[in-house]
């Protein structure tokens, strides 16, 4: 699908009747709104409408609709997987100015939200309440960017993801009208589960213009953990004993020794360099105490180099800044090198093979790459680091993907856990779903957005235009 | 829609040549499948074919999608809302010879059954395995039936629904090709959510022909508690600030007076009769005594008559056979009554509200009706007893459910916790989700089932087809 100008042209023209200077079409904004933290090349949208209302959206979408023009919403652009890049131009939707917390039912442990809300901006306004919101991506996402992606992060082994987190929206569809999902019912059996459906969808069958999502009590009593091992598989192997001896873990983290450099680097933590397990058990201060000791007699019994548990604030802080700063430890670790990332998810039977089989392939290889992840969900990342001069890295990196990706899918895991398919991940999307789920997921798109406009060429795109070769990762 | 009698004589015949003795006309076996458990009407199929393999499965969708024959998939028939009534005549698909248990991954805590896997089938298969399955609606429902409904049971308020239990599934769809859905990840995002999809479209979409499912770890300790209250609302109160203290409840459930004393005639239980809340703690031992002793001290504070927990397993199954039973204890209280139920679910914060109105509402009918739930959820039934000679009694019972649900609407509730829509609900689906998500439901459907074969007339119909009075219940 290509727009024709005098389309893309009739249809600025009727916004910029209702929307005046919300629309933008200068080069310095469209450039800000043609990047993600992919390492994607650009590329920029005709046009930026920065939304302030539903009515907004809906002007937006109803025109577009008319017009054939795409669509792609925007919130903190923290994507790391090419989902906001305007790869076919259009309109970037930024929907940062609905920043509203529009209500807190703290009886219901839930709370509305406009989509430009952020995670930390949700935990700020929570602060006096006695509730949190669990989902924590390493960016400060907006819930909006957040349910999109079907995001998590460090509390999804206990609190679950975007998928379990939403519990009703407002959705613009394709033509400007607006649908509610979902209710404020802790569960459901009435009607398609429309939530889950918009929720991971990426932008390409609706826009979201309000969320409701579960809150949780802040725990009594935290208490964290620091674990480092001998060896990754040793802490590998106590992670998998955990969850079958169903210990009670709110997050249960996995640093290889490159990566505890990094942080060291980075943040000036000074923690030992070693493959290093992080632990959290949350509840009344016995019960965590239980926890964290029954945790140390399995740690024990695989060789732990050490094992300090805390219920101290300050401590725990500490500890958990080493795992979220990593993203940022990572870009500052090798000014100018690139880093390709990876986020398979396998079965946790499966977790150690995966991580085993990813760190020989780092080693033969000669780059560096480090090695992390929300273990008790059997999520893991690789983040390779490529000196930008030398394609034979990128060749090479482009080939340990390539079989970490095809690994995870044969172990029937996923090659998403938790951060999307944007257009990096668009050539697995056939080994990992097969040819008659792809269509299926076609099917619906094509019933929602006849006109093909919502973020076009991503998922959902119609199987057989889909990158064959994953020659992108 | 209905079908020309040459189209569905073709179609039988057509079948009858692969499926041979596996297709069946005679009048009683399609008698036993135009009825299930609720009070609606019998509506037969035309035929019945008893699947044994996918591949029957596939022969069968593929023969109703070129003849335009409806088609309805039966499990065990212990739907409540008419789900499985034919009433566009067609093929019904009795699943129940599918009933292999395919692989249990111990390390991975799921298995893969076949549809016609019974809940209690699984749980003995697992016996011996340390692990259980923790969906449990009153029937022994099939695996598939119950995902066909995102059914739930006293477990919910722990474990989640059928619709956090399914992880993976393969699906027949119209025409009879299968897709595979989900993959045994524990978190995805991984593109559009097919699995939450198909759990709880009734049929109207696809068939399950296997599901991959999770299981949950036998807790070390279980300790169960009875707590009988001088009036309902000090017992709904205890619970709502149980939720609120973040108590680590497996299980909570209300039973009310007239409750009970169903229970005690049909079970024999001798249990006190007041409004009595049951409750389960599942842990380490420590932890359950304590948590035991916590919520002890709420229901003192509500004016409990008394509390008394044990971690004896009889002394368990004592307990809970009063809940598991209560289906049947209805059926048998008054021998020839009608039995009219409901399954709202509404935010915690309004339970009380909820269940004092029903409350009232029974008490000025004078007529017989029980108040139960899985009150940790928000979601809870009542069961009104008609005498069927008294019509006045059936407008009074009709008028008493539509104001029920008309509340749990409002107070942005569902009508259907658990139960799922069948027919009887259907004329409350646009009062609770609104004319654009009906639409966008009906777009879905009649994406991938175009010829509007699965189950019709049922969920994913054309808006305008509904019924729009609630005039069933």
């Amino acid at each position: 699908m290509t727009i024709r100008n005098t389309d893309l042209t009739a249809c600025l023209d009727r916004l910029r009747t209702t929307l005046g200077e919300r629309l933008a079409t200068g080069d310095s904004v469209r450039e800000q709104h043609g990047k993600d933290w992919s390492r994607l090349p650009p590329a920029l949208p005709d046009a930026v409408v920065f939304a302030e209302s539903e009515d907004d959206v809906c002007r937006v979408l109803e025109a577009c609709h008319e017009f054939g023009v795409p669509i792609v919403a925007h919130g903190n652009q923290s994507s790391l997987e090419g989902h906001i890049l305007a790869i076919r131009g259009g309109i970037a939707l930024n929907l940062t100015r609905m920043n509203q917390v529009l209500a807190v039912n703290e009886h219901d442990f839930d709370a509305v939200v406009q989509p430009g809300v952020t995670r930390k901006q949700l935990n700020q306004h929570l602060r006096d309440k006695g509730l949190f919101f669990a989902i924590d991506p390493g960016a400060d996402a907006t819930i909006g960017g957040m349910a999109s992606t079907r995001a998590s992060g460090t509390n999804a082994v206990r609190y679950g993801t975007m998928r379990e987190t939403v519990t009703a929206a407002r959705v613009v569809l394709p033509g400007g009208r607006v649908t509610r999902v979902g209710s404020r019912a802790r569960k459901s059996s009435s009607g398609y589960d429309l939530v889950r459906l918009f929720v991971g969808s990426e932008g390409t069958l609706g826009i979201f213009t309000e969320l409701t999502v579960r809150l949780h009590p802040i725990p009594e009593a935290v208490c964290v953990g620091a674990c480092p091992f001998g060896a990754a598989a040793s802490a590998i192997a106590s992670v998998v004993d955990a969850m079958h001896m169903g210990l009670d873990v709110a997050r249960i983290e996995f640093m290889d020794s490159l990566s505890i450099r990094m942080a060291n680097s980075y943040s000036g933590l000074g923690l030992p360099v070693a493959p290093t397990l992080f632990v959290e058990f949350v509840g009344a201060p016995d019960h965590v105490d239980q926890q964290a000791r029954a945790f140390g007699e399995i740690v024990a019994m695989h060789g732990a180099l050490d094992f300090a548990w805390s219920r101290d604030p300050a401590e725990r802080s500490r500890l958990w800044q080493a795992r979220h700063e990593s993203l940022y430890a990572t870009t500052a670790w090798k000014p100018g090198a690139e880093v390709w990332r990876t986020d398979v998810c396998v079965p946790i039977s499966r977790l150690a093979d995966s991580i085993a089989a990813a760190q020989a392939d780092i080693e033969g290889s000669g780059i560096d790459g480090k090695i992390l992840g929300h273990v008790g969900d059997g999520n893991f990342h690789v983040a390779y680091l490529v000196d930008p001069k030398m394609e034979s890295q990128r060749d090479a990196v482009r080939a340990m993907i390539a079989r970490l990706n095809h690994q995870a899918i044969a172990n029937g895991g996923t090659v998403s856990g938790e951060q999307g398919i944007g257009i990096a991940k668009l050539p697995y999307l056939l080994e990992e779903h097969g040819e008659m789920a792809l269509e299926a997921m076609h099917l619906i798109k094509r019933a929602l957005d006849p006109r093909g406009i919502m973020n076009p060429g991503k998922m959902g795109s119609e199987p057989s235009s889909l990158p064959k070769q994953a020659t992108q990762s």
